[in-house]
């Protein structure tokens, strides 16, 4: 039952929440021994604040749960491949696990030749078609 | 009177202050028209969470202000070189001006082959030896 294809779906599901609110639809959750510790989606319109990424707001959140700034024995499952803000704070985090669903070739961190902390196991294209294809109905129909 | 050395002190006096919250001593101050629109320091200790570097509680900060997420006609100052989050973070606010003290040649986003935004004018070495010499002490004193 606690597969990837489970907990990015709980993320997909944030996504659509962002998408509701004319948000770049990205949606983000994180798990701890199997349990959802934080959840959040993209708020940088509602916000008007560029650090308002899903991811970012994850890790603050979870790190809160854990009462410690380290995200050890913790996965985040994210529907889009985070930008180099996002892999900062997430090699500051020293997450376990971080599980993509979609690339981002143009502002991910990946092109970027940037890595995660050497103790993050990476997964990448978990439920890559949906992930990709929410952002992209997105940007479609802002043309 | 509104030189680069004058704010950075200010930015000095912020980062004394995070080092007498026994934080990394990093201070940052952001200015629109020669007016103080955000300060800020290092709380990552006390708030329990590694986004909270005094660059983007400073971002947060003088978005509210300007009451828009991009932060034109402002410039930063930051004590020490911005690391790879910090960087992702300038990058989207397309922030004018940073003024960077000392370089972080090991955590700093220059090193990492990182640019900021082609807006973005950076100007480096503001009184370096202050500002890196309060992160040495701190960290002589770790040991």
């Amino acid at each position: 039952m606690f597969t990837d294809e489970y907990y990015m779906k709980m993320a997909l599901q944030e996504a659509q929440v962002a998408l509701e609110k004319d948000e770049v639809p990205v949606g983000c959750v994180i798990v701890s021994n199997n349990r959802v510790i934080a959840k959040a989606h993209n708020l940088t319109e509602t916000l008007n604040d560029v650090t308002a990424h899903a991811e970012m707001q994850a890790i603050t959140s979870a790190a809160n749960f854990m009462g410690g700034k380290y995200l050890r024995n913790c996965t985040m499952y994210v529907t889009l491949e985070p930008c180099i803000m996002c892999c900062g704070a997430l090699n500051w985090s020293q997450i376990s696990k971080v599980v993509i669903g979609a690339r981002d070739e143009q502002r991910g961190f990946i092109n970027k030749n940037l890595s995660l902390h050497p103790k993050t196991e990476i997964v990448l294209d978990v439920l890559e078609a949906k992930c990709s294809q929410i952002v992209k109905d997105f940007f479609q129909n802002k043309r």
